[in-house]
């Protein structure tokens, strides 16, 4: 007979089963999926949620979480008592909500949605802000419901920001910004005096054809082990990287006109993604339906895309050795030399946008808007006054003032589709990519130094040691401290903004 | 509140939506999955499968069509009426047949198909032997169990044909493939001697290179009205067409080496099948989750298929119409002129394999597989001897002996995974093809004087009026007896075929 942590995990295998078709179904419509399908294929994804929620939250469900539970004994082995606290936790929240709350939550996000993609559009803050209002107002209430089920004490913000970044407290939030907020503004001023002095340092006219762009990035996966037998690249319209199943990976990228760099960097960024999720510990059948072998926080996942991106993509080494190739593939050398090619991948000036952000600037898009959800969420912002803030803060941190609310307030998705909680994940990868780049060297040695003799491989058998095997039996905090022996700082980050920002001005 | 109608239109929607998912699980299995995820997907499947399975069998859903019948009354439309009938049949079917016997049957059709894949890489009949015989027996089993849900009275292998071609008989098979029998050996007699008296019409030594194969693709689909906006076109290892949705269709090609002309005619016959489908009757919401949405039978979807391959692209119009482009992109024509291109389009030679077969022996491939289904279950032929029964009829009806049974008898999956009944309703689609195409020519003239001034949208108005708007208002012989005035009969394709060998015999 079957123990009840097998009928557990059996429960668990047909729910990841039926996650993962959804991730099928998701990478199709990005892909290949013709425009006509939106409408049915939003049905398909919202019949599988609502199949989702059900199993994660039925009682029968609750019924083999806490037979499992009650067959555990004391000397089972950690990551087993671990996985079932997990579980339990999850599932108090889900049955912490009201399914009525639920299901306004699905509709009002689904017409935030509409609105907010109109509203920008037309540049239109005030037709978004009732869908503004609603959505902020659905979420106080989940959060609310939520509470009780929280392990400690958690503020509404708090609460809404778990899914994504497991004990995440503003405390924490206050500690490792502050230095950012003092900081970064400094550095993007020297940055903006550089670019001055150095002058021409504008975008050189010249592209790369598509075929070629492609080319370099089919080179860049090669060479970093992509395996066609368990891994797909396909095109879209937004890169992104996805599961479909253990042994079943797949990205995305996309050539941008007039911006040569885009897809290479980009391609790196999914891979770091991809990679992480191909080294979550599956050893055996155990691991992958079970929490552990999960990925453990959104920040830690984009810590490891980061990590490719800037520490390698956009290293001065890495520069050095792709040089010769884009140049031959572009049949001639508009940067005029490997150094102002590197200059090329490290454009440092502040702009508007969030998702073109240079490394400099990045964080303080996050810190304007963490604050901004507090204020909401917790304070007495009054949702008509989000552009006025929105603008003034913009002006005191990056030194600029959007023309308008579509380069303003309305520019992301994610308050349209009442994702609070989640931005602070963006910056934190920026900062555990550095403090773990720190342990890497120590360990290592320095970075620019694999680089330069292509040992990609050595990184990423560190991360693989360090970061990916632990899936979720550390969160990003318990990880940081652990890898790194020091908790989540600041200065790690900034002092790698420093050295680069300076070898940037000393110049070739 | 809401009807018993209504209710049961809910639920066949969302069975539509799970059916539709597993059919996007399939199109991104066969186009760009990578073969590692092979094991996951299959999982996923099964549970979808098996999902689909008690949508259609539980007890929740028969009370819902009893519902719907009850609240039906005499002088509702006539479709409502027929709706349910086919509803009603289904359900009697499902509910027929032990649940056990369900699932030996799924796994021996898995095992059958491992097995049979190795036994015949093998060359191995003996070894394949023993799972056919298991499969036969299961599936006359479940004919035994089914018979007692049929309307009228049905042998095992009527019964099993019903799925692909309701109420066919083996009757109306006789009659069918009888005239075939007769004549197509002679009319293969004559294409040899043609061939003999022509000489060098080997395989000309070329072939188009993959891109230019796909832009001729391309420019093929364009000009029969593909339309990106619900369609995307992919490529796989073997040609198919499939249905995701209401209004997402999706084909895919392939390209082989040293067939320079396979493509572009999988490419016809693939979108003929999508034709169809796209034109099935969808005017408003009610009818895709209904039976009278669906197609009809497989031999009518072959019908379409076969219409756009073998009555229009291997045209001697067509081929004029396409010879300069062919040549343009080849950069010389090796087919010495028009006729010589249509000739390459137009091989009447025999040969053992069916998938390779031409229009001439492709039916004779059909009837000894079909002789050999009903000796297997109605008669007293031993699976042992299947290796010489199907030798002997093969010279009897091609003229050729096979040397092993990997060009003879293991040569198709069908069997392997337990699929009798199916083989006929390709024939019956050339045959449907042929009589269809008469209608149309009384109505609108000679196909290829339509065909010579580019007059393709004639014929898919004409076949969307008489054939797509139907869907499952009408079987397939009801179809034929309606839009032709008679019965389903062999003589137009045997006529079509006597025409075309006469003016390849003719010459230029």
């Amino acid at each position: 007979m079957a123990t009840a942590l097998q009928s557990l995990q059996q429960h668990l295998h047909q729910t990841r089963l039926l996650g993962s078709i959804s991730s099928a179904l998701y990478f199709d419509q990005n892909t290949v999926m013709p425009a006509a399908g939106a409408d049915w294929r939003g049905e398909q994804l919202a019949l599988l949620a609502t199949q989702l929620h059900e199993r994660q939250s039925s009682s029968a469900y609750a019924d083999l979480v806490a037979a499992a539970e009650a067959e555990l004994h004391p000397d089972d082995p950690e990551p087993r008592h671990r996985n079932l606290a997990l579980l339990r936790l999850e599932l108090e929240r889900q049955r912490a909500l009201d399914p009525a709350l639920v299901a306004a939550l699905a509709q009002a996000q689904s017409r935030g949605n509409a609105i907010w993609q109109d509203a920008r559009q037309r540049n239109d803050f005030a037709a978004f802000a009732p869908a503004l209002e609603t959505l902020l107002a659905l979420r106080t209430q989940q959060a609310s419901q939520l509470q009780a089920a929280e392990p400690v004490p958690r503020s509404p913000w708090e609460v809404l920001a778990q899914p994504f970044e497991p004990d995440v407290s503003k405390a924490q939030l206050q500690d490792l910004f502050a230095p950012l907020r003092a900081e970064l503004p400094d550095l993007l001023d020297r940055a903006r005096r550089m670019a001055a002095a150095q002058g021409g340092a504008a975008s050189p006219e010249h592209d790369l054809p598509e075929p070629a762009q492609e080319q370099l990035c089919t080179e860049l996966l090669a060479s970093w082990g992509y395996n066609a037998d368990q891994c797909h690249r396909a095109r879209s319209a937004h890169p992104f990287s996805c599961t479909l199943g253990p042994r079943d990976f797949r990205i995305t990228t996309r050539v941008v006109r007039g911006q040569p760099l885009s897809a290479f960097l980009a391609t790196a960024h999914e891979w770091g993604h991809s990679l992480y999720e191909q080294g979550l510990p599956r050893g055996d059948d155990h691991w992958f339906p079970w929490p552990l072998g999960e990925a453990t926080s959104m920040s830690v996942h984009e810590s490891q895309s980061l990590f490719w991106e800037c520490r390698v993509a956009r290293s001065r080494a890495f520069a050095q050795r792709w040089h010769p190739r884009f140049s031959a593939v572009l049949g001639g050398d508009p940067w005029g030399g490997e150094f102002g090619f590197w200059r090329a991948f490290n454009p440092l000036k502040p702009g508007l946008i969030r998702v073109e952000a240079d490394e400099l600037s990045y964080c303080l898009h996050i810190v304007l808007r963490y604050q901004l959800e507090l204020d909401l969420l917790e304070g007495d912002l009054p949702v008509a006054e989000v552009p006025q803030q929105w603008n003034r803060q913009m002006q005191e941190l990056l030194g600029l003032t959007p023309s308008n609310d579509r380069e303003g307030c309305l520019q992301d998705i994610h308050w349209a589709e009442g994702l609070f909680g989640y931005f602070p994940s963006y910056a934190l990868g920026h900062l555990i990519s550095a403090q773990l780049a720190m342990a890497m060297e120590q360990a290592l040695g320095p970075i620019e130094t694999l680089l330069a003799t292509a040992q990609e491989s050595a990184l990423q058998r560190w991360l693989s040691d360090h970061v990916w095997s632990w899936g979720r039996s550390l969160n990003a905090g318990e990880l940081v401290q652990r890898v790194t022996g020091q908790p989540l700082h600041a200065e790690p980050f900034l002092a790698y903004l420093r050295g680069k920002l300076e070898r940037l001005e000393t110049g070739p």
